[in-house]
C-alpha cells in the first residue's frame, strides 16, 4: 500500500531520540511521577522561545502543554462551546478538527477560501446577516493559516488583521492551529495571527508532530493565563506525560528540533516537487495550486471524475488517498482529493500517482464511452 | 514539606526503565509515528493477560488504551452523559473523578459506605424512589471497589453481585475503577465486578499509575467492542503515545511489572503500618480503619476538630494532608482527612504525623479552653 492519505511523518527522517529518552528515563522523580498540570517549566520556556522566533511574545504563564494540538482544540471546545454554538471554519478545513468539533455538537459557519485564504469579506457578510436576524454570534473561529490543511494555502497578512478585527467586533475567539508553519520551502513567512491580537482573542495551538515526531503527542496552547487556566481545568489527564515532555524539552534545548526542521524542509521540498510533476503528468485536466510548504496537495478533479469513486479505485490499486469530502463541514462543492507527500519517498510518490492516474484515466474513458 | 496529600508513587521504588525507553526510542517507525487509535496490539494483549490473572475474560477487541484511567472516565462521560444526567457515587469517593464528572454537568446520587463498601440497600431504595417519582434512571455508577479512594474499603462480593443486578434492572453502566487492586498487603482478593457482568454493564478502568509509574500516563478501558468503539470515537489525541505504550508493553512482557508490584507491596505495607501506629499515637480520639492495601488512610476526626482548619494548621507545620471534603459530592457528613502513605518514607511519615498531632492537640486544647 502506497500511503498518500494521512499526514504521517517521513519514516526516513524520524529523529534519533535514544540518548534523550534514556536520559529522561533516568530522571525518575520527574518523568515517572505525576507531572505539573500545566507542563514542565523547561518545556513551557522552550515553547516561549520557539514562538519568539515567529515574533510571538509569550511568557511561561501563557503556555499549557497538551497531548497534541488536537487536545488543545478539544479543551477550547470544552471551555467555549455549548451544544448548538457556532464555530467558523473554512470550506474545506482540517478533517480531524471537524470530527473533534462535531463531538461538541456545534453549528458550523463555513467560509470559502481563495488563494489568499479564508474570504473575510464573505465572513463579514455572514456575521452581519446573523446579527441582523438575531442569531447568536459564533464562539470560535478555527483556521490553519500557514500551509492550510488540506489546501496548502497561506492566509494573507491583510486578512489576518481583518479576522482579528472581526473577532473584536463580534466577540469570538480565534483558534490559530499552526503545525506546518516551519515546514516552509520558499517564500516569505506571514506573521502569525497572534501577533495582531489586540486583546485576548487569539488562542495559538502548536505541536511537535510536524517539526519532530507525531508519536510523541506533545502540543501546546498559547493564550492568556485566564484562558490557559480554564483549559487546564478541563484537562482530565493529570498533566501531560512528564517523561516525554523532558525528552522534547531537551530536543528543543540542544538544537535538535531546529536541525530536524532543516532536514524535513529539504526532504519534503523534493517530495512536493516530485508529486506536483507526477500529478501534472498523470492527472491531466485536474487543477492543483503548488503550496510553498506543508504536507499536502489539494487536487480539484474535473467534474466528470467522482472523487469517492477515484479513491476507491486507487485503493484497489494499493494507493491510499483522501477523498476531499472529509474536509468539508457541509456539502462538497466539487470533486477534490487530498494527497500527502510527507510519508512516501519520491519513488513511491511517482509510482503511487502513476497508479492513481491509471484509475483516473480509466474512469474518464468509461465516462466518455457511456 | 512532608507530602501526605496526593497519591504519588514512592520515589525510592520508581522503576528503572532506561533500557526499555532506549529500545522503544530505537523503534522509530512505531514509537515516533502516529499510533493506532485503540493502542498497540502488544499492549492490549498484555492488558488482557493482566486482567486474566484476576479472572477477567477479555480479548484484544475489549481493550482501549487511554492516557490514564481518568481519561477513560472522561471518555465514558462523553459517551454516556448529557448535562443533567445522574451518576451514582459513594460518599466519599475519588476526588479527581468528581472533578471530571462535574465538567460534564452531572447530577450526583450519593450512596453511603460501611465496612463492606457502598450500601447497596440504600442504593436500591434511592433508585426505587427515583423510579416512583418518575425521575430518569442514572446513566452510570462509579466506584473504586478495591482499596477505595479515599476510604481503603474493599466492596464485598455479595454487593458486587447485587450492584450488577441493579445495573441490569435500572439500565445503568458500572465504571469499575481499579488502580489499587494489586497493591494488596494481606487478605483474600474479591473477584472484580466485571466477572459478575451478565451482559454489557461493566466498564473496567485500569492504569499503570499504581503498579508501575504515574508519569507514564498509560491506562486502559475494558468493555464490549461496541462501547470501546464509541469511546475511541471520542478520543481527541490521535491515539495514546505509541512510544510510551511500547515501553509499558515491554515492562509487562519482561516481568518487570510483576516484580515492581511485589516491591511496592512490601514497601507500602511498612508505610501503612508506620502510619497507622503514628495516627493511633498522635491523633487520639480519631478513628481509622486499617486498609488491607492501597495508598490511603481515611481518618474520622472527633467532632470538635474542624478538618479544614487542621489541614491549614498542618500546612503551616509543612505537612500536606487532604481535607475530606474534597471527596464528597455533597455536604461532608463529619470531619475527615485523607492521609497518603505512598510517597513518604517511614521516618517522614512518623515526623509528619507527629507534627499533625501537634496541630491536632493544640486545636483540641483551644476548643476545650474556649
Amino acid at each position: 500500500m502506497i500511503r498518500l492519505g494521512g499526514g504521517l511523518a517521513f519514516p526516513g527522517e524520524l529523529p534519533n531520540i535514544v540518548e534523550e529518552a534514556a536520559a529522561a528515563a533516568a530522571m525518575r522523580s520527574e518523568g515517572l511521577q505525576y507531572g505539573p498540570l500545566y507542563g514542565l517549566d523547561d518545556l513551557r520556556d522552550a515553547v516561549v522561545d520557539y514562538l519568539a522566533h515567529d515574533g510571538v511574545t509569550a511568557g511561561r504563564d501563557n503556555i499549557l502543554i497538551v497531548n497534541g494540538a488536537k487536545h488543545g482544540l478539544d479543551l477550547a471546545c470544552r471551555v467555549f462551546i455549548e451544544p448548538g454554538d457556532a464555530i467558523i471554519v473554512s470550506g474545506p478545513t482540517y478533517m480531524t478538527a471537524l470530527a473533534i468539533m462535531k463531538t461538541h455538537e456545534v453549528e458550523f459557519i463555513v467560509v470559502a477560501q481563495d488563494a489568499q485564504g479564508m474570504k473575510v469579506d464573505e465572513l463579514e457578510s455572514m456575521l452581519d446577516a446573523r446579527r441582523r436576524r438575531g442569531a447568536a454570534p459564533p464562539k470560535l473561529l478555527f483556521d490553519v493559516p500557514d500551509f492550510h490543511n488540506p489546501t496548502g494555502i497561506t492566509l494573507s497578512e491583510a486578512r489576518r488583521r481583518r479576522i482579528v478585527e472581526l473577532a473584536v467586533e463580534y466577540g469570538f475567539r480565534i483558534l490559530e492551529d499552526d503545525p506546518y508553519r516551519r515546514v516552509r520551502f520558499e517564500g516569505t513567512p506571514v506573521a502569525p495571527i497572534k501577533t495582531f491580537d489586540t486583546g485576548d482573542y487569539v488562542i495559538g495551538l502548536g505541536t511537535v508532530s510536524k517539526i519532530l515526531a507525531p508519536g510523541l503527542r506533545i502540543g501546546w496552547v498559547n493564550a492568556s493565563p485566564e484562558i490557559v487556566g480554564r483549559m487546564a481545568a478541563q484537562k482530565c489527564d493529570h498533566g501531560t506525560n512528564p517523561f516525554v515532555q523532558r525528552i522534547v524539552a531537551q530536543l528543543f534545548m540542544n538544537g535538535k528540533v531546529d536541525e530536524h526542521i532543516d532536514r524535513v524542509k529539504q526532504t519534503l521540498r523534493v517530495h512536493r516537487d516530485t508529486m506536483v510533476a507526477a500529478v501534472r503528468e498523470h492527472l491531466p485536466g485536474s487543477m492543483v495550486e503548488v503550496p510553498q510548504g506543508g504536507y499536502f496537495l489539494w487536487v480539484r478533479l474535473p467534474d466528470d471524475v467522482d472523487a469517492d469513486a477515484l479513491v476507491r479505485r486507487a485503493g484497489e490499486l494499493n494507493v491510499e488517498v483522501n477523498p476531499g469530502g472529509l474536509s468539508f463541514a457541509g456539502p462538497t462543492p466539487g470533486q477534490f482529493i487530498r494527497l500527502a507527500y510527507s510519508f512516501c519517498n519520491p519513488e513511491e510518490i511517482r509510482t503511487g500517482i502513476a497508479r492513481l492516474g491509471e484509475a483516473y484515466r480509466s474512469m474518464r474513458a468509461a465516462q466518455h464511452a457511456a
